[in-house]
């Protein structure tokens, strides 16, 4: 098969620096390197306590957070301390969330995207979105909060990153015969990916790595595109890529 | 016929009281008084270098801009100041947004209601309203503009007196069997009124007073009600009641 990979597939600007930092200290520094649960899903500020006591114990932390990830929790602290009531659009279930519902020091609401905005009592409301967070759910938030408050201020926090690899994946399935997205079944991420190709091209498969493909799937395919999540490493999507190529 | 008045024609709070303020100028100044167009649609940010004149030239000046109006020119200089490119929903040949535009020190836009949005150059973008503007326009804008800049502040400057009154309008348009709306023919806010009356209730009649009235339009109307615009004096509408209730 001929075999297609999306422009953005893998891993996005901020998980490849983050990777990269890690792999870096891991060859300089002596003794054992511990990352506080998996590097790529680490909610740095929930951690902030745990941070600190290694710190207390003379551990040295290197801290991988992605600047786009800090810049929301960096605008929920300087936004409430200016006295606004801090709207977050994003999943409050969310470790980036919960980071920076932790950085607030005031009233904080997370409003999910798509979900009921809540009635708020504050004159000045200031709105800032999970990073992966799409547009038009923070357009219509922020839209909806400005008329009902004296003053809005939105900061835009969302990162492109997700936008651009959407807009690939969808490009790639209206021009294959079949999409494999590449990435963890926990990865809310690839999942969406998944769901986006799958409503243009229903022979749409999600998997981890190449060991999960079966080559009744691609029965009369002739190309298939490949997309992948923001915390895919290239290698897995190659080996994917390398197993495709050979049908 | 039984007359129902809606409960918020005429006068608003703002019009009210700089009518007052002229009639108490008039009371208690010897000589002549002066406004500086007609007192209600007047451009005082526009008239100011009149106002400087006349100030120069010795001349008291009382300045009977309603505070409502003040607000957004007060906003659109802050705003301006703070780095930011204005952007004003309204009506940019309206008297009120050419104040509002003049206090602006900085790049500055009128968008119009249900207009296109130009693309600004812009990292820091304000947003306030003609105060008559329309809450579904405002969020509108506000919310496009917030995911296309990386800081949108809005500053809702919307009177609720407009949306209060043709909610009011609305509803009285629903249960009389004709409607008269009354103000100025060049009166924008009652023009609109007017309009949101006839979708309801085609049997609706614009007249600046009962002179205007002919008692062939209401054949067959046991009720009819009367609306009015904010600049409208309340002797105008009761003497369009007066002339109704007779019939």
């Amino acid at each position: 098969m001929e075999v297609k990979i999306a422009r953005t597939a893998g891993f996005c600007w901020g998980v490849r620096r983050t990777v990269d930092k890690v792999m870096e200290v891991a060859d300089q520094r002596p003794g054992a390197v511990v990352t506080l649960g998996p590097i790529i899903h680490n909610p740095q500020a929930v951690a902030r306590f745990e941070v600190e006591t290694a710190q207390a114990r003379g551990l040295e932390v290197v801290d991988g957070t992605c600047p786009y990830v800090k810049y929301p929790q960096a605008m929920a602290q300087r936004l409430s301390r200016e006295g606004y009531h801090v709207v977050i659009v994003g999943d409050a279930n969310h470790a980036e969330i919960k980071g920076v519902v932790s950085y607030a020091e005031g009233p904080c609401t997370v409003v999910k995207p798509g979900g009921p905005i809540p009635e708020i009592q504050a004159k000045k409301v200031a709105v800032i979105a999970q990073t992966t967070c799409i547009g038009a759910d923070f357009e219509r938030v922020v839209g909806a909060l400005a008329v009902r408050h004296k003053e809005v201020r939105a900061v835009n926090t969302i990162c492109n990153d997700t936008e651009e690899r959407q807009a690939d994946a969808r490009a790639l399935a209206r021009e294959v015969d079949a999409v494999v997205v590449v990435g963890g079944k926990n990865s809310a991420n690839t999942r969406h990916l998944a769901e986006i190709c799958r409503a243009i091209q229903p022979l749409t498969w999600h998997v981890e790595t190449e060991a999960e493909l079966q080559a009744a799937w691609f029965a009369g395919c002739r190309t298939v595109g490949i997309s992948a999540g923001a915390s895919t490493p290239d290698w897995v999507v190659e080996g994917v890529a390398d197993w495709l190529g050979r049908r």
